[in-house]
């Protein structure tokens, strides 16, 4: 089908429609419909109708979705099918920890390298390189890589998302809790685990207050 | 001072505070404006002035705040002062990385073991327990275990919530792309990488559409 626009709303509820479809045991129903969709994951029918048939034209009145189909549908309107190349700079813990995830393989994200100021290995135990700043340039230009993500101290965050964009990256998705700028082009996707910390840390204090 | 009430807005907003006069080098100024901070960050002057009288009432008129004191008045404010003690449920590659990840240490955050149906190794490179389910309810009922983070597949983290509220958690810090049904004083964090990665590989998308 024709790809429709679509907006960041829809698109952030869409991994949430596949992830559900994919539990459902392999014996379940064939068909499923927008509302018994909608009553599992306790959203509003009407969204869920509008939504699905954003990315699919399979839904059958009075009958629903063919249940396969419909992943297919959404894998691909979410672009999982097409595999998307990155780099991550910044091989501390937590960027050699993104670099091993092998589950990102299920959302069409290959890292292919990471880079950092200082390797202190040159590749990781599933044979990932960790090379050094000088390569990123050149690695990033052979390789056509549109991109990338951050993994560094806050500080340095700036610095290195202004040398991913001079390199050619159009999307950075981004683990330093600060506040990036880039052109209007550019997408950064920010994964503020302070946030969500500071945040459950304030409702556990909060608890904690109610039981004294 | 006297604690506010506070949003979660304003909570989110807080991190990035901390993060940005952390980055300033040793010999910066000893004050700083609500007006430099926010013209650092891109923010509105009014919105940070606001936010900072709500965590620290050492503002002085025409001069701001003393760095030290104000960083560590937000830092006292967000909890990160105290540790918070969790577990983690779901040892297979995520999680493994987030038990091994010692900057959430920063945070406040201290994972002390993770659980897992079918535990591959017993303990982290960092000493750290990986036990099987069994031990669960033991496990946080001796150590009075107050948050949860899940990183099991999408299909098992609604059961593995339940059981983790069964157990007296009180904060869930999810990385399961699945909307989780909880009482309501429970607080659940999502961390939806999937999401991240559709907004990412859309933009993507439409960028190739562009060059066409």
């Amino acid at each position: 089908m024709e790809k429709k626009e679509i907006s960041k709303s829809v698109l952030k509820r869409l991994p949430g429609y596949l992830a559900y479809l994919k539990t459902l045991p392999e014996g379940s129903a064939t068909y499923i419909s927008a509302t018994a969709l909608a009553n599992a994951l306790g959203m509003g029918e009407v969204q869920v109708r509008k939504d699905l048939a954003m990315v699919s034209d399979g839904g059958r009145p009075k009958i629903g979705y063919l249940r396969e189909s419909l992943m297919e549908d959404i894998s691909q309107f979410l672009g999982y099918d097409n595999t998307t190349d990155a780099i991550l700079v910044g091989a501390g813990k937590l960027g050699q920890a993104l670099l091993g995830y092998s589950g990102f393989a299920d959302y069409g994200l290959n890292i292919l390298a990471a880079f950092d100021i200082n390797p202190t290995i040159d590749k990781t135990e599933d044979g990932k390189p960790i090379l050094p700043m000088e390569k990123l340039e050149s690695f990033c230009k052979t390789n056509k890589i549109l991109m990338g993500i951050i993994t560094v101290p806050a500080q340095y965050a700036q610095q290195v998302c202004d040398r991913l964009i001079a390199c050619g990256i159009k999307a950075v998705w981004t683990f330093a809790p600060v506040h990036l700028d880039v052109p209007d082009n550019i997408l950064v996707q920010s994964e503020n685990m302070a946030n969500s910390l500071a945040l459950l840390s304030m409702h556990l204090r909060a608890h904690m207050k109610d039981k004294k």
